[in-house]
């Protein structure tokens, strides 16, 4: 498990048989904040770099907007986002599709980026016979993970399993909106291949998007679910009024609590993956201060309400990531015996869903 | 270079030749905040457990504050230090002495949390023959790095040379007065052997102060004077109006080249201190949100004033500490000729001493 070392800018297409180069074209499913945030710079990247189709295709759900039109073309007349990317200009090869089946076809490269309830039937679509290229590859954007009593899989295996292709994972500090202004920042991809390392890299990699790949699939994918547990842990922190130390205790334990999960459950991945790569240090420490997560369960406890009511009142009772994971890890947990070596994790479900007292979260740390 | 496992609530005082258990006594050399911070856990220690003289002492320069007499007996009438913590109790059993030879007599563990520009001094008193017990034992609390051309000495290092003792490192995530209100939190001490990890866990651990002993002291010590460098960056990120995303992935960047200096020029150290422990990953994002060297370098990039200026009118002409850890790091990399291995503590010197532009801080991370 080390990062790769190739010379990633070096990409250059392959040349089959005299004809030709193979163009790479990027697919992007999802157009959230962060859908249309890696999509602006995929196609900026397409419309420079050798080797790629100079148009990028984004998945965009048709819709009418009173007085407007369809979104899809006031995305494609304005070049503009703006219920999720406001004031954001995107490129002009970027383009807004609302036909899932278009929007890959030919793709050679597809990042999936949807909410991760909208993906089975993603998936279904995609699997269909003639729907993806034969040279497609696959990278997750997606959060979370799935259990199924003493089981678990994160996205990108469960994509590979179900199209049939190989999966990498991206994640990282990133909060759309910075990235969307190119403000410095980094990001972690996990790719299985140096040549998947080296196509995803050229796909993202920007001077204020620093790509680094990495071997390990399921440390990043498993890091961009976990974070949202303990930066709800921090979010607790927050809510009792405690200071900078107590925060920093909690995110230092539960880096280790989420690097020795991974590692007891994916024995392949990697504990660097989270003590030194963006994916892991970096992006729990953006969630903690910065995300709802931690916003809604500072609410918790201040308020005293439930998370069912927080996330009526503050998100359209949409769930709340952290509190989703949280649930799922604690069964999982529960269903193969383990969960006294993760009590982090344990006290903040205990916390969310048993009344259990927040000021019990630092009890046998 | 591992934590150490010994069951540290064990300690026991030895027992010499049959004859009574020889107790351990605590002098504390350093009344500041932080200073008076771990003296009041070491006194609430040793009031409790078996093995120690219950007396703490703790130096204190003598002074007169008008209207009210002596500081010191102030501090002794009133069990409080105002100046430097405000609204703490501080337990009946620490004593504030004046003079620095009274305060270590007999003492077998002597805790130095002086600014390090005092250190000189109170080394010169304490290296005279009769001043300190034969079998006294000392840690470091101090912030900083000494650097003369291309050598570089950490203060346990100095402290071990100058006394002849075996001297330890505390550090962590510790804001003083969060510590002194029972915040949770968690501090690393680097210890050069078990017996002396067991002693300074009994010394300083307590329910919401977590010591957790490693062996790495001069990974200990260089974190404490090397985070404030990175907080430096983490203040100019802020100054620059950038946002999470950026900080994060300074603090990442940041956390690796603490970790490769400390391994490259004390190769005995572990990176694991800087990744794992509080005194590493915690410590610099404590001080990288809350501290004073973020908020001055954030000054300094939107008023545009110098340092200099900035701790005239900020510090009361004191000397930042980032600041002048920067420039001490700087001159050492230079006279190694190793400045291109860590561009952020190069660029940090160069904004804050040679007029480079604050967005020049991302070019070649």
């Amino acid at each position: 498990m080390a990062p790769y070392v190739t010379e990633f800018d070096l990409y250059e297409p392959e040349h089959v048989d005299g004809k030709d180069a193979v163009k790479q074209k990027v697919a992007v499913i999802g157009s959230g904040s962060w859908g249309t945030a890696l999509a602006r710079i995929a196609a900026l990247n397409a419309a420079e770099k050798k080797g790629f189709h100079p148009e990028v295709r984004m998945w965009v759900r048709e819709r009418e907007i009173p007085g407007k039109g369809l979104l899809t073309e006031l995305i494609n007349n304005t070049h503009q986002n703006s219920r999720y990317l406001p004031d954001v200009s995107l490129p002009h090869n970027l383009r807004a599709v609302p036909e899932l089946a278009d929007v890959v076809k030919d793709a050679t490269l597809i990042v999936l980026v949807v909410p991760h309830q909208f993906l089975t039937p993603v998936l279904e679509t995609l699997s269909k016979p003639g729907v993806l290229a034969p040279n497609a590859r696959a990278i997750s954007a997606i959060k979370g993970v799935e259990v199924a009593g003493d089981q678990i899989y994160t996205y990108p295996s469960i994509i590979e399993k179900r199209l049939g292709i190989p999966c990498s994972a991206l994640g990282g500090a990133n909060i759309a909106l910075e990235v969307a202004h190119s403000e410095f920042c980094e990001t972690t991809i996990g790719v299985p291949s140096p040549e998947d390392a080296a196509l995803w890299h050229a796909v993202f990699d920007a001077p204020a998007f620093r790509v680094h790949p990495i071997e390990d699939v399921a440390g990043v994918s498993l890091s961009g679910a976990l974070k949202n547990v303990v930066a709800m842990a921090a979010g607790f922190v927050d809510g009792m009024g405690l200071g900078g130390n107590t925060k920093a205790a909690i995110l230092r334990i539960g880096l280790l609590e989420m690097a020795s999960f991974t590692k007891e459950f994916f024995p392949e991945s990697s504990s660097l993956t989270f003590s030194h790569h963006s994916a892991g240090v970096a992006d729990l420490i953006t969630t903690s201060f910065g995300g709802r997560n931690r916003k809604c369960a500072e609410a918790f406890v201040k308020t005293g309400k439930s998370f069912t009511q927080l996330e009526h009142e503050l998100l359209n009772g949409q769930k709340l990531q952290g509190v989703a994971t949280a649930e799922e890890v604690f069964h999982f947990l529960e269903a193969r015996g383990r969960l006294q070596d993760f009590p982090l994790f344990d006290k903040v479900y205990r916390i969310s869903f048993e009344d259990m007292d927040p000021k019990c979260l630092f009890e046998n740390l």
